[in-house]
């Protein structure tokens, strides 16, 4: 008789321990956000990005674009020319995030007065 | 000849000082995410949240809830009862950002797996 191995939990962010938990902390960070949206419009170079985010710092920059990368969301690339050029793109599994990521950031952009008036109205009671 | 106002600049979470960052910050916190899942679900008790999200310590959940509270997503109501029971809803402006948010947790679920292969081949090389 064959048999069957046990299945294993579904993977849930409910979870304590389970990594889709990180995962959600990686993609819910601001920065992650607006680099996948940069890297969806085309390959960047790091200067680009760093000059298109306003505020963000260069070590910053360059945390969030190795996590992308150990995630196998972004993929590096260095041209050997003097000076060395290196450029940021979309992986096929960045790509398939993307639009999540741009639903959440198009109902911020949509609704920031609305939530700007209720901050205030909870600020004042 | 009547005058007209000057535009404001469309908010954009590129911007540094845009307060749409703070938004996306907010909705990107992983207990903003779960739960507003939970409340997508329906309405929820304190106490409900606190078991159903695992590892969440009640500071935080209130800290949580009342930031959702304060941007008009999630109601709180307050029956008197002895003791009194307090549950929570999401308001009409908290439904529509779920969608946003089912698709970014849905997404790290679905490819998990995936990623974790490529933070083992990234971490071994």
């Amino acid at each position: 008789m064959a048999t069957t191995q046990p299945l294993a939990p579904a993977p849930s962010p409910f979870v304590a321990d389970c990594p889709t938990r990180q995962v959600l902390d990686r993609i819910g960070d601001r920065w992650t956000m607006l680099v996948l949206l940069l890297l969806d419009r085309r390959t960047h170079r790091f200067g680009e990005l760093a000059r298109e985010i306003d505020g963000i710092s260069p070590k910053v920059l360059t945390q969030a674009l190795r996590a992308l990368e150990r995630d196998g969301l972004v993929v590096r690339e260095v041209f050997a020319e003097v000076p060395p050029r290196t450029e940021y793109s979309l992986t096929d599994l960045g790509r398939t995030l993307v639009g999540a990521v741009s639903a959440v950031a198009d109902w911020a952009t949509a609704h920031i007065d609305e939530i700007q008036l209720h901050r205030a109205a909870f600020d004042a009671r």
